[in-house]
C-alpha cells in the first residue's frame, strides 16, 4: 500500500519541469540529501572535465595551458558566468580565493572608500567568518565592528558606518534580508553595502544591480556545486571598479603580471581582486557546476525549492510532527531551507543520517534541511518526512551512538 | 651515428639512481620539459587519486567526508608531509591558500610581533608578488617597504626593520641566499625573517630549523608537482606559534570552527594560519606530488639537478654556444636552474618551444632552464643543448612567428 504522501509526491514529480536534471548529478543510492546548502552534489559532467584538465591541460600541455587553455582568464570567465545568476554584469564578478579571503578584500576596499568612517555593521549570529573577517581588520586597527540585531540595523546606521555587511539568506534560519531596502538605507546613511550570497547565489533570484549593491561575495561549493572548498566569487559594482583598492595585492591582480615589475599597479577591472596564482583544478570543477545551474535557471530552481519545502512542512504536519520552525513560515521570506529548533537536534540529525537522510545540525539546537531543487524529488521529501516522524515517534535518537558529539557535524 | 654528447648522456642515465622515477610521471611524448620550476609535471598517481576524491569522497560520501575522509585535517596533514623537505617540524607547516595570501598573513604577523618597527626589507627584483604583498600592507599604513640590493642588505638592517623578506633561490637567476647567515644578521638587528621557498622547497635541502628561521612560505605547483595553482604552504617556527597573529581570521583558523561563535579566537597551533574552507581538490593533487618528492628525497634530487645543469653547460660549451650566464657558475650557489641573458631571449625561447624544448622566458632578456631531476634524463639535456645550438646557429629564431610577443610567456 502506497502511503498518501508518497502518492502525491509521485504526481508532483511527474509534473516537475526540472525532473530531468536529477540525472545530471551523481546522487548516491540510498541517500536523501538535504544538505546541498552545505556541499552541493557532484555533477556527472565534473569527473570527465577534471580528467581532461588534469591529463590533457596539465599533464600533456603543461605550462603552455596558461595560454592555450586560457587558464589565465578562467577567474574572469567563470565570474562572468556567475554574474547573471546574481543580477550582475559579466565584468563585475570574478571567481577566486575563498569567501573569507574575498570578504577581507572587499571590507578593506569599502573602508578605503569611506575615509573617516571605521565602523563595519553586521548582525550577531551572522555566519561566523563574516564577523571574523571584520575582527581581522579590527585587530589591524583599521575597522571597528558593530553588531545590531536585524530589527535595529536601520538605527545603527549612523555617520560612523563605512560598510553594512550582511548575509542575504541566513545560514541557520534561511531568513532573507530585503536587499533593496537595506541597500537603500545604508546608502542614505552614506555607507556602502557588502552582501554575502553564500546561501542565496544560485538558489534564488538575486538582483545586485537592481538593488544598487556595492559589493558581494559568495560560495562556490553550496548551490553552485563546485566541489569541497571550491573557489568563491566576488562582485564589485562597475561604478566602484576604479576607486576600490584591496590590500591583497598579489601578482595576478597586477595590470601586467608578466612584466615582473617591482611596483604594484592594480589591474583596471575586476581582475584587481585577484591575488595569487588561480587554483585551476578547483576552478575547473566550479565551472561545470555554474554552467549546470545557469542552464536550469535560478527562477525555476527557486520556485521548485519553495514547493519542496512547503511540501515537507505539509507531510510533517499530516504525520503530526510538531517542530519549532525557526525559518520564516512564508516561503517568500526564506531561502531554500527549513530549520527547526529541538533540544535533541544533534541526536535526531545523527539518527536521520543513519537512515540515509542527510540533513545538518547547527549548534546548539538547530535541525537544518536544505532543498537543493536541481536533484531532489518530491518523493525524497515525502520519504524524509516519514523518516523524521519515525525517528521522533520511536525515540530512536535516544540510542547512545546518536548522542555522542563528533568534532565536525 | 650517435653524437658524443648523447653517448655520454646515456651512460650517465644508465648509472642514475633516480632514473626509475621518470616512470612515475606523465612526461609528454616529444617534449623536453625544462620548466618544472614553473609548473611541475603530472605524477601518474594524481589522476586516479583525483577520480577517487571527486567520485567517492565528494560524489558518494558528500558532506560526511569532512569527517570520514578527514578533509578537515588535510591542510595540517599535508603541511606535516612538506615539513621534512624544508627542515621544519610537522606542527610548524600548513598547506593553504596561495603563496601571495600566505605572504600577507606572515608579513602582518611579523609586523605585529615588532611593535614600533614598520620596515619590511627585501631586494629589488625579488619575485614580484613578494614585493607587492608588502605594498598591500604599506597602503594599509601598516608597513614601509625598503629595498636594498643583496650586497647591501646587511647595512640596511637597522632598528626600523621588523622583517627581512627574501626568496631563497632567485626566480630569475637561481642564485641562493645564505639562509643561515642572513637569518643571523636579521636577528642581530632585532628583525624577524620570512623566507620564500617557492624556488627551493622540494628542489634542494632547506634547513629552516637549523637556520633559526622565523617564517616561510612556498609554492605547491613547481617542485612539489601539485598542479596548476596548487595550494601553497606556510611555516611558523614553533616558538612563534603563540605570539604570531595573522589578520585573515577566517572560520577555519578559529580554535573551534564548528562552534559558530560570534567572536574570533585563533587556534593555538599552526591551524591559526587557515582562513576559509580548504580547497580539497587542490589539496588532493598536492598531496600526491609531495609524497612522491618525499619518497625520492631532496638530497638525491639536488645532487642530480646539479649534475644535470653542469652537464647542460658542458654540452653547450662543446658545441661552441656562448651565452651570458646570469646564474652563479658554482652549482652550490644556485638552485635547480640555469639562466642566460640574450637580447633575443624571447624569440629563442619560442623557437625552442616549436622544437618541443620547453624552457622559460623572463622579461626582458632572460632564458631560463629548470632541471627538475625527478623526471629529466641526461639524454634530454644533451638533446636540449643540441636544439639550442641549432636554433642559434641557424638563426631560426628570427622567423616572424617566434618574435611576436604573447600576453603570457
Amino acid at each position: 500500500m502506497t502511503e498518501p504522501g508518497l502518492e502525491r509526491a509521485r504526481i508532483l514529480d511527474a509534473g516537475d519541469p526540472l525532473a530531468e536534471f536529477r540525472e545530471r548529478f551523481l546522487v548516491p543510492e540510498g541517500v536523501i540529501y538535504l544538505d546541498g546548502n552545505s556541499l552541493g552534489c557532484l555533477p556527472k559532467a565534473t569527473p570527465p572535465r577534471m580528467e581532461q584538465v588534469v591529463r590533457e591541460q596539465w599533464g600533456r600541455d603543461l605550462i603552455r595551458s596558461w595560454n592555450t587553455a586560457g587558464w589565465v582568464d578562467w577567474p574572469a570567465r567563470i565570474g562572468a558566468r556567475i554574474a547573471p545568476l546574481i543580477g550582475a554584469q559579466p565584468q563585475e564578478v570574478i571567481a577566486c580565493d575563498s569567501t573569507s579571503v574575498n570578504l577581507f578584500k572587499l571590507i578593506a576596499a569599502a573602508l578605503g572608500m569611506r575615509p573617516g568612517r571605521k565602523v563595519v555593521l553586521s548582525e550577531p549570529g551572522n555566519f561566523p567568518t563574516d564577523l571574523y573577517m571584520i575582527d581581522g581588520l579590527e585587530k589591524q586597527g583599521l575597522a571597528e565592528r558593530r553588531l545590531a540585531p536585524r530589527e535595529r540595523l536601520a538605527e545603527a546606521l549612523d555617520d560612523d558606518v563605512a560598510l553594512l555587511l550582511l548575509t542575504h539568506a541566513h545560514y541557520k534560519t534561511g531568513e532573507l534580508f530585503d536587499m533593496a531596502e537595506l541597500t537603500r538605507a545604508a546608502h542614505e546613511a552614506g555607507a556602502l553595502v557588502l552582501w554575502d550570497l553564500s546561501h542565496s547565489g544560485g538558489a534564488l533570484p538575486v538582483d545586485l544591480g537592481g538593488c544598487g549593491a556595492d559589493f558581494a561575495v559568495g560560495c562556490g561549493y553550496k548551490y553552485l556545486n563546485g566541489g569541497p572548498g571550491a573557489p568563491a566569487y566576488a562582485f564589485v559594482a562597475e561604478r566602484h571598479l576604479s576607486a576600490a583598492q584591496q590590500p591583497l595585492t598579489g601578482w595576478f591582480g597586477h595590470t601586467a603580471p608578466f612584466a615582473f615589475s617591482d611596483d604594484y599597479e592594480a589591474a583596471p577591472g575586476i581582475e584587481k581582486l585577484l591575488c595569487g596564482t588561480p587554483p585551476i583544478l578547483g576552478l575547473a570543477a566550479l565551472e561545470v557546476g555554474v554552467d549546470l545551474i545557469a542552464e536550469i535557471g535560478v527562477d525555476r530552481l527557486y520556485a521548485k525549492s519553495q514547493a519542496l519545502s512547503e511540501f515537507f512542512r505539509q507531510c510533517l504536519s499530516e504525520r503530526g510532527v510538531e517542530l519549532d520552525l525557526v525559518s520564516p513560515a512564508d516561503p517568500a521570506q526564506r531561502g531554500s531551507q527549513l530549520s527547526f529548533r529541538h533540544p535533541e537536534a544533534y541526536a535526531i540529525c545523527q539518527a536521520l543520517i543513519a537512515r540515509g537522510v542527510i540533513g545538518d545540525f547547527r549548534d546548539p539546537d538547530i535541525l537544518r534541511f536544505g532543498f537543493a531543487p536541481a536533484y531532489l524529488r518530491f518523493e525524497d521529501i515525502a520519504e524524509a518526512a516519514r523518516h523524521l516522524a519515525e525517528v521522533i515517534d520511536t525515540g530512536e535518537w535516544q540510542h547512545a551512538e546518536f548522542r555522542e558529539r563528533a568534532a565536525v557535524t
